[in-house]
């Protein structure tokens, strides 16, 4: 039985966090050497819930037989083309300060189907310098860097009030989705994703359970 | 009605992440001047649930009242309560490199009752600088600044080789909590909180909505 894919507008950030974190186990089942699971396996092993995550993969279709559960590659695979993690996306860091520098070399943005092709920076100090695998470029010439690096992914990691114009910048430029780290909130272009991020609230799940004094 | 909260261990780390959205929506409700809110009408504006929203608030006691909603005031402070954002949390931060300096001086890591009070490195070329508001110090004084210090909180932030050793220094100190950004899982102290941060799961939501080419 074959079925359509949900369009992208219908499926909740909440439920793509969940199927990102059901990918993660899943790769560590694999690398463990496990190769079947379940819903309740799964639930289990990572304190999740497993009728959400049968919910949550009811929508992409069929994956597992009742009773017998799921083929831990076959639903490693699906998850990741489910999350378009089967192609290249490119990715061009706007601002290399301390953040961009950082994360120019971090693993998890340069693995699989990301990595970091280029950066750029209004700092004349910092243009010309060598980063992970790329040089720094100056921020003018962003819209030559996103055309000749084929950058699909913009990364904001400029201060707040360069925020807003960098990432005009960037949808002008032709990145598809753009990643904001700076804590403001910006005005969207039509047709390019956009998520901010905000550390904090990893350290707001900490706080919760640290003992009461 | 009075209603015991709910045991740390009966709440599940998706529903924290779900509260401080919440909590996040509320603030950006209140600086736009608006006192009164519902669940239907901030699952509307924020793309939420609104029967999720019920569910998530309904572990915590009794919020809003029935057809006249929540008062966005109240709902904001006793959310911030639960979160135990209405505490100081200091934090020290173990590895002063990129990724260090850049949470250092991250707004989201020093505002309302989270502070970065001090930050250690084993590179001599980085201790005794000043970094946001501390000076850097020598790792093998690790226990003496968790403990002038009242840091609560450790982030992690050295490489993958380097970081099961330095979270046992960080437990011996006597944090109650630790923010891991290395990508490695480490072996878990008994009464220590940790959370793995993998800051993959970000571009792993944009890239869901990327057009096909």
């Amino acid at each position: 039985m074959s079925m359509l894919p949900p369009l992208a507008g219908d499926v909740s950030p909440l439920t793509l966090n969940r199927l990102s974190l059901y990918l993660r186990c899943l790769r560590q089942l694999r690398e463990a050497g496990i190769s079947r699971t379940s819903s309740q396996d799964l639930a289990d092993r990572y304190r999740l819930s497993a009728a959400q995550i049968r919910k949550d993969l009811a929508q992409f279709g069929e994956f597992g037989i009742r009773g017998v559960g799921y083929d831990v590659d076959n639903l490693t695979d699906r998850l990741s083309r489910i999350l378009r993690l089967d192609e290249p996306h490119p990715i061009v860091i706007v601002g290399m300060g301390n953040l961009g520098s950082a994360l120019a070399s971090y693993l998890g943005f340069n693995h699989g189907s990301f990595q970091v092709v280029a950066g750029v920076d209004t700092d004349p100090a910092k243009v010309g310098q060598r980063v992970a695998g790329f040089v720094v470029r100056p921020t003018e010439e962003l819209a030559d860097v996103v055309r000749e690096s084929k950058a699909e992914i913009g990364v904001l990691t400029v201060p707040a009030q360069a925020a807003q114009s960098n990432y005009d910048r960037l949808v002008e430029a032709g990145v598809r989705a753009v990643l904001n780290f700076a804590p403001i909130r910006l005005r969207e272009a039509d047709g390019v994703s956009l998520k901010d991020v905000d550390l904090r609230i990893h350290l707001e799940e900490l706080a919760f359970f640290l003992p009461s004094l």
